[in-house]
Formats: C-alpha cells, structure tokens, sequence
C-alpha cells in the first residue's frame, strides 16, 4: 500500500505545482509527516463510544417508527442535480453540494470559452476594410456611410462582432474623423491608427475576457457537474414515490435515518454531515395521522427517558386566518415573530414592535385574546373559534386542531405535554396544515429536538398531483447532546467487550482461545489480549478499554479446567468452572 | 413546497439556457410531467423488504464483530483530497468522486486563463514596430537585425511572447522578404502585410487557446475541488488511527460499516454506491488475530445460514518465497494466475501457459510438487516447507500458516472449511502477511464474498510508521445475492406490521387506537387504516402490505370490550379480550 501510495503522490504534486519532481514529492512527505492528517471542516469522525450511543437513540426511533407501522426505505446519497436544484430555494441550491463529473469533464467548459473568443481571427479583415474604405470615399460622412454598410454585410461577422465593432466606431468617432482627416492629408495609415486599433482590438479582447467573466460557476455547474449530494430526505422521498408510484400500497408510511449534506458554514451544533431521521403518511388526508405523529414523538422521547418535551401544534391555516384578520398575509411573520416575544418584552412592547412593522392598530385591537392566549388546549381553541369565526380557512385549522387534540386527550401520552402554539410558523413556505415542533425538557438550554407538518401536494414538483403528506423528523444531534447533558445513556451503551482474556503464553492462550469460541457462540463479547505481553500492561489495557471483567488462566486452572475472573471494579477474584464463567458473563451481557 | 419549486425551477432552467424566460419553464415543467424522476446509473433505491434484508445482514454482521471484540467507529462520506488522491493508483484516482468547491469556485480556475491571455493586447506595439523598423531600415540584414535586436529589448514582452514573435517571424521570413522589399518598393503598408499581420495574430490567439486546452480536467480539479467522496474503509481508517492516536487505546480492534463510492462503469452487481463492512486490528503482530478473523467469518456465515463456504488463505511470504524459487518476482502474477488454472486446462496446460509467459523450464520443475497440491492443509504445508527450504521468508510464510492452520483445526470451525490456496494473490501490492478470500458454498456461481489480509506499516503513509494491520471484509451485495438464491432469509426479516385495524368510523377508530396505543406500549408493531373508505379496500391494503392479521371493530365488539381478529392467511376470525389479542399479536412480534 505504503509503496503505491509513494509511487502516486508524485502524480498528486504534480498535479498541485504542475510538476512531479521526485524533490517536490520528498519535501512534501516531510510536511505530511510532521503534521496530522485532518477531516474537511463541519465534519465529524465518531469514536466506538459515540457510536454506540448514536446508535442507541438511532435504534430507539427505528423501533418506535415500526411500532407505528412505518417501513424503512433508502435512497442514494447523490441524485441527479435536476432533482434537487431548485427545491430549497436560492439559498439552499447554494448550499447543495455538488459533484464532479468524472472523466474529462472540461471538454464542454473548455469549448464554451473558446467558441466565444473564436470571432477575433477576423479582426483583421475590419481594420484593413477600415483602410480600404478610407481610401476610396472623399468625405467623412461618406466614409461613414460606407463603413455603416461595410459592417452590416460583411461576412466574417456575427451580430455580437458587429454591435461591438459599431459601438467602438461611435465611441471612437472623433478619433477616427482625425484619422480620415490625417489619412487623406499625408500618406501613412499606420501610426494615427495605433490608438484606434488598439481601442479596438482591446473591445475584442475584453470581449474575450467577458466570455470568461460571464462564465460563473452558477452556469458552469451545470456543465461539470450532473449530481449533487442529498441535501434533505423530503425531496428524495418525494422523488422515490412518484418514480416507484407503481409498486407502492398507499397509504405509505415511510420512515427514512440517512445522513445529509449541506454546505453551510459550520459553527457549533450545526455540521456539513448530519442525519435526518423522518418519518412521513403519503396518500391519505386523514387527521388521525397527526394525532398518530404527536403520540410517535412522545413514545420515542418517552423510552429515550427524556421526560416532559412539549410538542408543539399549530396549524398552517389558523396561521392564515390570523393573517386574514390583521388584514395583512405580508405582515404574518412580523406578526408571529412579535407575538412568540410576549413572555420577554410583554403585551405593550409587543404591540409597539408590531405597529413599527406597519401592522395597523385596530388589527392589533381584534386579536387582542392573543395577548392573554393561556390555559387548557381547549380553551385556547374556544379562543381562536370566536377570534377566527369571519375566517373560513381560519375555522377549518380550529376544527382540525380539535379533532388532534380531543383525540390526543382521550388517549393521552406517556410523558410529553401537547401545546398550542400559533406563534409556530415552521415551513410557512409549504407546510398546508398542521405544523409541529418540539421542544427539549424545561431547563435544558436546547433549540426544537424535532418538527414537522403536513404538506399537500407533496410530490407535485415531480408531476404526480394531490398526494398529501405529512411527517415529522428528529433531530439526532440535539437530542443526543440532551441525553449526554441529561445523563440519560444507560450504563449498558457501551462498545466495549464483556471480559478480557489475559494472554500467559502458548499454552494458556490456546486454552483460553477454545473457552472464547464457546463463550461467543453464546454471545457473550469477550477477547483475548493478543500479545504474551507484561501482565501489568495487560491489566492496563482491559483499563483503558473499560472492560469490566480480566480472565486468567494459568497452567494451574488449565489443570483444574477452571478459569480466574477479576472483577477490575471491585478487585475481587475468584475461580471457576466454564459454566459459572458463561453464566457471571452472560449476565447483562 | 410546489410554490418556492416553481418560483425557483426558473433559475434553474435559467442556468441551463442561460435564460430564464417563463415560458421554458412552462414547456420543461410538462417535460417534467411526462417523463418520471430517475436516479443516477449505478446507484439504488432500496423498497422497505429491500432495506429489512440488508438490516438483517448487516446487524448479523455487526453483533459477530461486537462478540470477537471490534468496536464500531465511522468517519465522514467525504475526506480531504489529499486524503485519498494517490492512495489507490492512477486507476483509483480517476475513480475517486470529486466535490465542489462551494461559493465561486470558477475565480481561481478563470484568473488562470485569464493571465495566460493577457499578453495579447501588445501585439500592436509590435505591429507597429515592424512598420517603423522597415521604414528606417535601408536593407533586409539590417531590417532582420533591428528586429531581432527590437524583441529583445522591447519590454511590453514577456518570455514566452517573445519567443512565440521569433518563431513566428523565422517562419514568416520570406513573406517578411517580399513584404520588405514590396514596402520598399510602393508604400502601402497596409494591404501586403494582412496575411503576416494575420499569420502572427494566430500564433498570439493559439497561445491564448492552448492555455485552454494546456488547463486539463485533471489539473483544473485541484482548483475547483478539494473535497472527495470514500472510496473505500481502509484509507480513512488510517487517516484516523493517526489523527487520534493519543486517544487510541493498542492494539485497536475496530469495525466500520459504512457506503462508499466510485465512479466505476455501472455493471450487473457493480454499483457506484456500495456498503463496505470491515473488521481490523491495528497496532500488534500476534497471528492470533488471523485466527480469530477465520473464525469471525466463520461465525458471521454460519449464523447468516450460508453453510459451507470456504475460507481461503495464502501468505504473501510464500509468494516472495515461490517467487525466489521460480527466479522470477516480476512473473508471480502471471505465474499464479497460471497454476490457478489447473483444474480447467490441466498440468500440461498450465506448464504451457507458464512457458509462454516466459517462465523457465527448470523454474517449473522445481515447483512441480505445487501441480499436485491436494490433501490437508497440514500435508499441503509440508509440501510447501520442502519447497522453499531455500527461501527464507517463504519458511517464515510456510511458519505463519502452520500458526493459524493449527489452531483453527484444534479450536475448530462451525460451519466453514478453511483452505490453504496458493494460488490466492489478492492485494499484492499491500498485504505483507497473511491473505483471505472466502468463496461462497458450492453450487453458487458468485465471486468472492469477503476477503482480508495482513499489512505492515497500514498507517505510514499518514506519517505513523510501524503499526501493522490486519483485518477482513465482507461483501453486502454479493452476500445478499447468495442469501436470496438459497432462499435463506428467515420469514421473520419483514418490515411489515402485525395487525391492521380496520376503520368503521370515528367511534370505532377512537376505540380502536386507544387500544393500539396500549398494543404499542407492549412493542407490537400494528397501525389502523387512516381513512373510513370501503372495507374491501382496507383488507385488500393489508392483503397487499402482507400484514397477517386484520382486526375488525363494530359497535358489538366496542359494548362487549372485544375485538375481532381475522387470520388473513387461513380466514379463521374469532373474537378476543384485550389481553387475548395482545398475546396473539405478540407471538414472534
């Protein structure tokens, strides 16, 4: 590997410096060696502990999307740059990261440059026309005329070459009358028309830089590169279902745990990788999904043992409705962003943020129960059936809010909390109806640990009409941070093995070697220290690595076909047979 | 969502026609209706039986590494370049998916193209120059002089433009005569020196072009890309056993289960995106870990069913041995490939072969014992040891075989058979020890399903030296494949839920989803049909989500507190309390 590598890396610095000198590729090691090799920003590697505890909340949300009924797919990890251009708005197709085609993927950039410059090998014919013409016409304005006519038919040249051409005749005009002047006085065309050409063969030239310059790497993309990395799981799905429309039994409850990719720029929390764990209903209205999603996000956060999240509701059209009230859909952010402010600046320096974004007083006077929006789930919904009562759409969202949130009291939850919120306006550019949001236990400084909604028309951008989604998704990463500041992990996440064999020797290795087979084939994680090293490095190792238990075997228990077993907590020995050593290990295992 | 999509395809049919008129996107947008999304060649999507399958291979996978002692780690799905580029042959390196960089990537790509370009707005001064040298110049030596003298002096020039002048003005020379004495003779300049004029022209614009075309995909990558998707575990692995190495408990025993990417030509069985799923132990040279590797294969096969496979191995020391004995390194491929044949085409076959490589004749007889090498391993080891007697790394290969070979035949296997295959050469430019290949059982036409071997100094080439590797790997696809051609995927491996509900209406659908959430509690995976449509319909949904049982809720059942269950297999229906069905339900959940 190592002689390959070698061998290669002189094609790499060659490529760096465009020269593969054995000497650049010496030095270079030298740098490499003394420094660590690193990851690409707003990436992570995860260790074994971190892992397992991934895994952990990762296989408790697996097993709560099944209980659901939720079936797991999986899409690839770049699609077809049409598929997600587009999607996310300017921002997002700015942060998609897109790949390389492979091959050589210059030849059409290359030939795009080149084509716009090609025109100037005919620069030539203009300047000497340019002579000819002067030479036979005896006044400007004949001259004029004739090199007007000369440019419009001459050949050799596109519309482009001639709009150029004629702009720089006008701009240059004086000049140029100088030069007819001069010309027909003495004799020499050339050095009164230094200045002129090169005015002119500086507009073919910028003409030539401009060709470049307008080639920015918006428009260049789409030459070099056809695929880009996933950057959310909903456009995929989106795409999975109208492409396999067919084979899928709809209603379809898909759940989907893959990583994404977004070019942002990193800061802390927020990474380049990260997975999305989402769970989505396509092809049914039917509200009792919603209610199914609320009860979903407090199973998974209850067997997390994540006590006491408040799951947020709101819904797209009582959003709407307020819109419609206040009279001013425009102003629907100003608004809600102003009203989620009521607990830090209170009603009045609510009401003053509110008229300084331009909504009007009385607005302001008819949602005034949104001032003092507390209580009971119910009573908040009577509040917004008298708020709301001239808004049909604004009724529609109340009767939907009451159907999820009856039902959701008569079943009730585990340990979360369901709340109204119409402060909640996630996703305001698709969401069509309910919209959720969660939030971590109080004291825990942590934004939403998950959101969601329903969107109808999930897969119009793809041509397959009226499928109506909804879904919600967790946000691994925050949740995990939760539990880790909550010491919420159980003890049993843990990568590590159950015991440690101690390696003696030959002999004792290979007995110790039979016993670990067997111990395996019963599922019990044990290893043996590979070496016949130092018992005291040994020790240290089962240590480090945290492994609860040291087994020791020596020719007096190979003897007695018994094996010693440490607890490397307690310090307590002991001696025993195979099967008390199976069971003691077995235990928890 | 369908809003911001529309609002934004405009750009990006704008990128595509650099023009972003409505009307495009009206005429792309039914395009876009008639033809369905795809995904790109050689990558998946995988349906939910699809994604249950492979979950089923991989956390059998996964539980056999835990069990022998690896610990998971997982690095990001892009490296740095410098990485990765150079690590797998010039082959690798063309293989290797590029990213992006993000932002204005085209700046440093353009100003390169640019600068090349510059040179071009002296030409005129040069024109020009000519005309006066002419002119003050009474002969063509003197003209030539002055010339030459006036381009080497002349400072608007650099280098290459001075040399590209001179050669053009040697090649020109005789159109330079005539133009010469032509100017002498009458005094237009202007008419006799256009084909000159525009012969250097060229020779400046070509300059211009072949700083294009000199800007191959290969080096321009290096400007516009940084980023590079995995192409395999191994790398990454040492890049991260060498970044975190004071963290790093030795030996490291660690697995990685996670995709990566080539940009290979997409074939039947070859994606562009593939699971690898490796196991490997750094930082010791104990052959108890090749032991141990047989036996994790072995176990992870026999767990997964796949009874009989075969567990090749060889020692990269007893082809440097065989190698020093036929006298010939550089032909040890040529040489294995031969012998490999035997079965096919026979001793005399082979023989030939191997004397058309260009393999001596006494060569062959020395190894002649290797054309009938059958028997145990132990005999087949014997053999060896009295063939490479005189190779002192092949008895130190022949050692290290007898190692391992030994302790698998004591401790034993479950279900494989391990082999001794000299002929087994994979990773030869790597592996230094021990090598694996794992043939899947007779009677399956499939490759190698898994492979592996030892290699030294795994992480020199990040700068760590001395740190051996040993590790194996198992091929998902192509396991998968085997599994599903023998039918060995247990019934149990579904995605599906337990039970459906059938919805009669609101009341019945409020009973039965109080009792579903209870099923839930319980861990068993059951749904209700979200809409109150016909009744055939919701069988007919369970019928074809292969969901076992239907459970029916009418008003009797709701007075009673009962359910209906119906076997949707035999028909049977009866009805059951609460824990009745809660029992049923939970059998083999």
């Amino acid at each position: 590997m190592h002689f390959r590598c070698s061998k290669e890396n002189v094609t790499i610095y060659s490529v760096h410096f465009s020269i593969g000198t054995l000497t650049h590729y010496q030095i270079d090691t030298f740098i490499k060696m003394a420094q660590k090799p690193s990851i690409p920003k707003g990436t992570r590697d995860f260790s074994p502990i971190e892992v397992a505890k991934r895994n952990y909340i990762f296989s408790t949300i697996k097993t709560n999307f099944e209980k659901f009924g939720f079936q797991p797919i999986e899409t690839p990890s770049f699609e077809n740059s049409e598929t997600l251009m587009g999607k996310y708005g300017e921002e997002g197709d700015r942060l998609i990261f897109k790949i390389l085609n492979s091959g050589d993927y210059l030849d059409d950039l290359r030939s795009n440059v080149i084509d716009s410059g090609k025109f100037s090998v005919h620069f030539f014919e203009i300047l000497e026309g340019f002579g000819i013409i002067i030479r036979n016409n005896n006044n400007f304005n004949e001259f004029e005329e004739t090199l007007k006519r000369f440019l419009s038919i001459y050949s050799g040249l596109t519309f482009d070459e001639k709009e150029i051409l004629s702009e720089c005749f006008t701009e240059n005009k004086n000049e140029i009358f100088d030069f007819f002047s001069k010309y027909k006085k003495h004799d020499s065309f050339n050095e009164v028309t230094l200045q002129f050409k090169r005015d002119i063969f500086k507009n073919v030239y910028s003409k030539y830089i401009n060709s470049l310059e307008a080639l920015n790497s918006k428009k260049a993309t789409s030459l070099i590169s056809e695929k880009a990395l996933r950057y959310d799981l909903t456009v995929p799905f989106a795409r999975y279902v109208v492409q396999h429309q067919n084979e899928i039994e709809f209603p379809f409850k898909r759940y989907q745990i893959q990583p994404v990719w977004r070019a942002d720029r990193p800061q802390k929390g927020r990474f380049r990788e990260f997975y999305q764990c989402d769970a989505d209903v396509v092809g049914s209205n039917s509200l009792w999904q919603e209610v199914e999603l609320v009860q979903l996000y407090d199973s998974v956060f209850s067997q997390l043992g994540l006590k006491g999240v408040t799951i947020k509701i709101n819904n797209r059209k009582i959003l709407s409705g307020i819109a419609e009230v206040i009279g001013a859909s425009d102003k629907l952010i100003d608004f809600t962003v102003a009203l989620d402010k009521l607990d830090k600046i209170g009603e009045e320096g609510v009401k003053k943020e509110m008229l300084e974004k331009g909504i009007a007083e009385e607005a302001i006077t008819k949602v005034q129960p949104l001032f003092s929006f507390t209580g009971t789930i119910a009573e908040k919904i009577a509040k917004l059936a008298d708020l709301l009562v001239t808004s049909e759409e604004g009724m529609k969202g109340v009767e939907e809010l009451l159907f999820i949130c009856d039902n959701i009291n008569e079943i009730g939850l585990q340990t979360a909390t369901l709340d109204l919120d119409v402060t909640l306006a996630r996703g305001l550019n698709y969401y069509t109806g309910a919209i959720f949001e969660v939030a971590a236990p109080k004291g825990v400084a942590m934004g939403s640990i998950g959101g969601g909604g329903r969107y109808d028309d999930l897969t119009g951008i793809f041509g397959l009409k009226n499928m109506s989604g909804v879904g919600i998704s967790f946000g691994l990463d925050r949740i995990a941070l939760v539990i880790e500041e909550l010491n919420l992990f159980p003890e049993t996440v843990t990568a590590t093995s159950k015991a440690l064999f101690l390696n003696f020797g030959l002999e004792e290795a290979k007995y110790a070697m039979k016993a670990i087979a067997k111990l395996r084939q019963a599922g019990v994680k044990v290893e043996m220290y590979p070496d016949a090293t130092k018992i005291g490095k040994q020790f240290q190792h089962a240590d480090k690595r945290g492994i609860p238990y040291a087994i020791l075997v020596g020719e007096e228990e190979i003897k007695n076909n018994q094996f010693g077993i440490k607890d490397l907590a307690t310090g307590s020995q002991q001696k025993v047979s195979f099967e008390e050593l199976l069971n003691q290990l077995k235990e928890n295992k």
